[in-house]
């Protein structure tokens, strides 16, 4: 069988086993994860996920990655050289997972491979050619798809950005088709919540096309708490760990109604936000302004700001579409007891949970769109991306 | 019919119609030629070429391209956003074509998209991680196949040359594998020849298989001569038009031998060579050594040497495995009557040719390895490359 007729038998399988990968921009690890799929995404994918586990970068390679992130340092030759090694990495990854898991590489049908982002150009450059006027956004990322392909003898379907991109869009977020295909029920109104560096949500009404799905950022999510500990600790914590200063503080009204004074939470979606907005400048800005605020009521404030943003953004943006029944949340912001209890009492009409898989829940995701672009369905959500429908991914044989 | 069954249907038919896109390292123009394959490059394809055209980059466009070749001033944004211009400049390249041969896009089957090579790394860079050790090459070329494949609604298979890499080769030359493909013949031993700047030869033996194609740079076609032109004419003409200067000139047997003591003429293939050994300086240092050598001298000196080093490359690696019966010479060296008629009287034993589709024989290449890939079949010359065999380019449905 040559590798187009196993592409045809894979297609026409009733299940498939899939390595999803996944690598964020902190660039801590490379995520993989072993999943059987059922069926597709559009209608009704049942996903068993079989193993995950996740693989640290070395520092050098960390910091080489990092360096790509500056214009100012991003070398030509690096970024090239990059994208072969992480490549290599990436089915390191996929070859060691399959292993742990027991299984052959012969017995995994597909990867799905997004690539490592390491540069996004937002706004449209625009010019002309041919009597044409064109316009177009820019994703860029490393961690070359025919590596992994090459290396484990599996069909790869990789840089899954790009078409979004080329179809209108701005490349993310990918995950919300997940939710979508995951979430959706016949009655229930579901918001899929990660509050990861920032928020966002995924709106999925009952039986939702993928047209009916919203998805934005609601704005910061653990990204001010953490900066706000990293600073009042003199850098000795990262984090709040288990919310426990938030729990310690109280919320200083003031201090919150200054924060929601941030004119993001007044624009209308489809709409992100990220580390220049929220980040380590935002958590200065509020020590400075309200110098007489002990610190765990900062702490305390700013994870209320988190949920007080995302309950607002829920009351102007989604409910206006009717109730929301479950509020399921994925993300870091899962493991913090305070931020919970906080989002149960601003909520108490919502259920809110917290996701299953917290940790393979990207990797799933990437797995799902792999799965289901193979089959030729439109794996992007246009109206949370922007762009048109379209099939993400580029299929290795 | 969604996009996987059209992709199905497509790899079923006996005939596609596929274009071809190239843009090579001088970035003057995108070429694009539409065919007809019936078959296969294994099985004998049969090709025929339904129109043709060059689309010249803008010169702003160009000088951005090759700002890029220089990794001082190569800038990841302008990588980012050239990326996906240049792939809007692809699809409209195809589009155009295919309206102009008074087509419709529903009519053509696959785009063949190479891509535009911006930096390569020919040594391998090698590292540790999870207890293996890694080498790998590198490769990176722009204009985005997942555009075009959006912009044209056409199944579109890209990024042709890091399969190769993957697979362990240089990711060149691709052609050759066109040349096995076309050229084979169950009698006579051909040698497709090409001389452009750098001038390279594949041999196809009688009845070869893929294993028994050899491709390397013999080394200079045109650049010396080219160079010496611009120089003795004070930068008043840039190539040896017509070979005239040549045809008038006399070859000088000490230049000539001088030339040849150039050590990569003694490299055993695989080998490649380029502009920084036979280009501007090497014109400069054959001028300077010998001062009384009269220009036209000079240029037909240049002219033998490239037939010589051509010659002497046959005799030593090609003829012991057996006479050479047709030399079919591409490239821009064979619009040099001078050159051809060098050629004809030191290879008296070959009937030398002209190939038949000059400007598009490399575009023309693009859209068999795009046609073959997509059914599944081998398409690097692993022999050429260094590589293992492998099937190249991505598939974006």
């Amino acid at each position: 069988m040559n590798r187009l007729e196993r592409l045809i038998a894979i297609a026409r399988k009733k299940e498939r086993v899939i390595v999803g990968l996944m690598s964020g921009t902190s660039v801590d690890a490379i995520d993989a994860v072993l999943v059987r799929i059922a069926g597709d995404g559009h209608s009704k994918a049942v996903m068993e996920k079989l193993r995950f586990d996740s693989f640290p970068f070395p520092d050098d390679i960390r910091t080489r990655i990092k360096t790509l992130f500056d214009p100012k340092k991003a070398n030509i030759d690096e970024i090239c050289t990059l994208d072969f090694i992480v490549g290599e990495m990436f089915a390191v990854a996929v070859n060691r997972i399959i292993a742990d898991a027991g299984m052959k590489n012969e017995e995994v049908d597909l990867i799905a491979a997004p690539g490592q982002t390491i540069w996004h150009h937002p706004r449209p450059a625009t010019f002309q050619w041919q009597d044409q006027s064109i316009a177009t956004r820019g994703t860029l990322a490393i961690g070359q798809s025919a590596v992994i392909a090459e290396r484990t003898g599996i069909t790869t379907i990789g840089d899954l950005r790009v078409r979004d991109i080329a179809a209108g869009g701005h490349g993310a977020p990918l995950v919300a088709y997940f939710d979508w295909a995951q979430l959706r029920h016949p009655k229930r109104s579901r918001c899929m919540q990660n509050i990861g560096g920032i928020a966002n949500v995924t709106h999925v009404p009952p039986r939702a096309t993928l047209n009916d799905v919203a998805a934005f950022d609601t704005g910061p999510g653990n990204m001010v708490i953490d900066e706000l500990v990293f600073i009042l600790s003199d850098a000795q914590e990262s984090y709040d760990r288990d919310g426990e200063r938030a729990a310690r503080g109280s919320v200083r009204e003031d201090v919150l109604a200054w924060g929601l004074s941030e004119p993001y939470f007044d624009l209308d979606p489809p709409k992100t936000t990220g580390r220049e907005r929220f980040g380590r400048q935002y958590a200065r800005r509020m020590i400075e302004k309200f110098p007489d605020a002990a610190p765990d009521d900062l702490v305390a404030t700013a994870t209320a700001l988190t949920i007080e943003s995302i309950a607002r953004a829920y009351e102007r943006w989604i409910f206006p579409n009717g109730n929301v029944d479950d509020v399921i949340i994925a993300g870091g912001g899962a493991k913090n007891p305070t931020l919970l209890r906080m989002m149960r009492e601003r909520l108490p009409q919502c259920a809110i949970e917290v996701y299953e898989h917290l940790e393979a829940k990207e990797a799933m995701a990437m797995a799902l769109i792999a799965n289901d672009s193979l089959l030729g369905l439109t794996t992007n959500v246009a109206s949370a991306t922007g762009a048109q429908p379209t099939i993400l991914g580029k299929i290795s044989l």
